[in-house]
């Protein structure tokens, strides 16, 4: 039995196997609509998330299968205090197969463990959430054909965002891949980032503060969020918060394919007049994350691919 | 792609084919078991609302269907910040059809502007609530045979009732409609409906302080309750809000086919002992109100009628 | 029509029936996978509890029904003000039978007296809780052969704990019980059960005050939670805790085949490494509730056991 606790479960062959998968099911997604009759997926969300928790449960009745759940700690036995090991243990015994989302880092891991269905790790904390990497890298090739030889520009709070630190790592796996890591100092990519990964595979990168001198190089650009909060100060915040808000001025710096993600939501770091720019993926990419999911979904049930 | 955001978005024709539909499903239910087999619904719940929402996902459900979604803001990305907007354009990736409850008037057309999906308005403020109406609709029509000519008394509190403001509208397009207001002077209905509803369309109508007085004469009664938050001051509230509970005394003033009529949840404006009276129609109304849902999901999806 | 108000509302008779169909179903699942499609079941949970909730939609998915519901209050018509009577009535329109949970007692009664489907009492407070005494039964006869003939160990709070309250009276059906009642003074069966129950039908039991003393003489043992809150003071919790919980060097006493039950949430009065003891029921059981639960929801819809 697996899991999928850590984008770097799956090995690269793996991983490009689960997006050819998902790449057959958005071509007909009909020829899947039974695959899973009367399997049963568990949404274990401690913390609420409305678009991970539906991309889960419309990949799952996508498939055929069915739902139940929870989408906050509040209506969990969690409140009575039961640990996420003994909840696991019970859910085992009413669905197939799990994603759970949990405010602490390694709770999926925990779950895993004690687990008799596989776990998907649908965010642990500042730690990981892999079928976001995973979304994003189905993006990324189905829009760019390929995940090899670009220059990928991550842009706002680089220290904090799991989805940032989780991407680097998948991406890192490929040839040819050039990073350019646009964010205020305070919130640089960590260095045990640059020391573990980036420089030990020669992987060529800049760390820059403005994304506006580095824009027209990009062949993707993954945006988040840059919170108030995580300045030291107010002054430096209201001198670089318009650095990480992308517009339609600064798409006009960029070229003519280079596209958009971001992992949602969306706050003001994207302004709305880029929404229908077409180089603007990030709605695309809630799409693509479902047939991930449902791919995700077969490949741990052991589900064969209809003929 | 249609919505349905004002119950008086569709035309009277559309109105009565639409009930027509609703008419046939509840004569034979089989028959629709597997219209919308595979489609889903995403009921999206700003403010709680049982009745609405799981009236919908009844609807849903006998159509063959499937529901995704969240029933309080808590539970949903509202609580971080993303715009209704946003979320609409994430959940057009889920669901083929989505009912919307939003606590900010004119929060359904918002969603519906950047919706790929047809989008319902489930309530939205003090504002709409469309399928509300076509239930009181679909209620009166199937228990008198008919929606024109006939003398519909609205009482309670007719000033922030939506769903009274909404049945006065609609009921102002069938002809020989005679309206009785009933309810305390603090409370009557707005001067607009009057001015841009009733008196152009040269509706008759009255405005009464006692149901008493003019429950004789109703063909049919549509309660509301009346909040003690709503009076002046306390003395007013305690010397008329007998004038406002429909008893069991009331009831054998009023004609025999005199329906009673209430959008529920009741309080206390209906003494329980009224239920057991076979002119009691609010909870016949519920049931009505998942026929009309479902036709009003086959309508928005163009799903054919099954011969 | 029948409800499951009370665990005693079966006769023994019926109870086995029961117990028959629910190891049918164990034995053989797939026979049962449609017997109950196009049925809904509502949960109405005035409280969260997971795994209870989980539970009933569990059952009603794998007879391939489908689920509508509410998992806490806040999230119903509750917070209106609407009574569970009315609600009950709105939710006749749309499911086909309700499992509800309510912290009052009673709560399950008043609905069952306005439904017109079957009602479930899935917990009222400290009162009743029938599908959990099923499953225990479920899990006693399935483990030790039998529910006649045998020493049962009721451990922890005896006091306020309904579960016990309820399998004490559904074992008393049984020829040749014997119970040893495991508690600090404070906690204690109360009177009215010695009184009402034990002492009418010349059934054996002891009072002691340690685990330790009687464990090996157990052919079951039911755990229960002891709060810290429960005890008259500190000293006495502190000085008695260690007597209710329940760890390897206490399994060691224990029979070969002594299983170890607990109707879960599960907090730390069993240590974890008794978890790997074959002897442990408590997760089993949980399967166990899944399968009564079909088998309840079969009885009372009076879905026929296919051939």
């Amino acid at each position: 039995m697996r899991h999928m606790l850590n984008p770097l479960d799956f090995s690269v062959e793996e991983t490009n196997q689960l997006l050819d998968l998902a790449t057959d099911i958005m071509s007909d997604p009909d020829k899947y609509a039974h695959v899973c009759d009367r399997k049963k997926i568990a949404t274990l969300f401690y913390e609420p998330s409305t678009r991970t928790r539906l991309s889960f449960e419309t990949a799952m009745l996508n498939l055929g299968g069915s739902v139940i759940g929870f989408s906050s700690s509040q209506s969990s036995s969690a409140s009575k205090g039961e640990s996420v090991s003994d909840t696991i243990r019970v859910i085992s015994c009413f669905a197939d197969i799990a994603a759970i989302r949990h405010p602490k880092e390694g709770a999926a891991i925990v779950a895993a463990s004690k687990s008799s269905i596989p776990v998907i790790n649908a965010g642990d904390g500042g730690h990981q959430h892999p079928t976001q990497t995973l979304t994003d890298l189905m993006t990324i090739r189905t829009l760019k054909g390929r995940l090899d030889h670009m220059t990928v520009g991550l842009c706002g709070d680089l220290k904090f965002g799991r989805t940032v630190h989780s991407l680097i790592n998948a991406l890192s796996r490929y040839e040819g891949i050039r990073f350019v890591l646009i964010s205020p100092p305070e919130l640089r990519v960590p260095d045990y980032i640059k020391e573990d990964v980036l420089d030990p595979k020669g992987i060529e990168y800049k760390e820059v503060v403005s994304l506006d001198d580095v824009i027209p190089e990009l062949d993707v650009l993954y945006m988040t969020r840059v919170q108030r909060e995580r300045f030291f100060n107010e002054e430096d915040y209201l001198r670089m918060k318009g650095f990480y808000i992308l517009d339609a001025r600064k798409m006009k710096l960029a070229k003519d394919d280079m596209y958009v993600l971001h992992p949602l939501p969306r706050v003001n770091e994207i302004t709305v007049e880029v929404d229908d720019d077409p180089r603007a993926a990030y709605f695309k990419q809630v799409q693509f994350g479902v047939y991930v999911r449902m791919a995700l979904i077969m490949t741990l049930l052991g589900v064969e691919k209809p003929c």
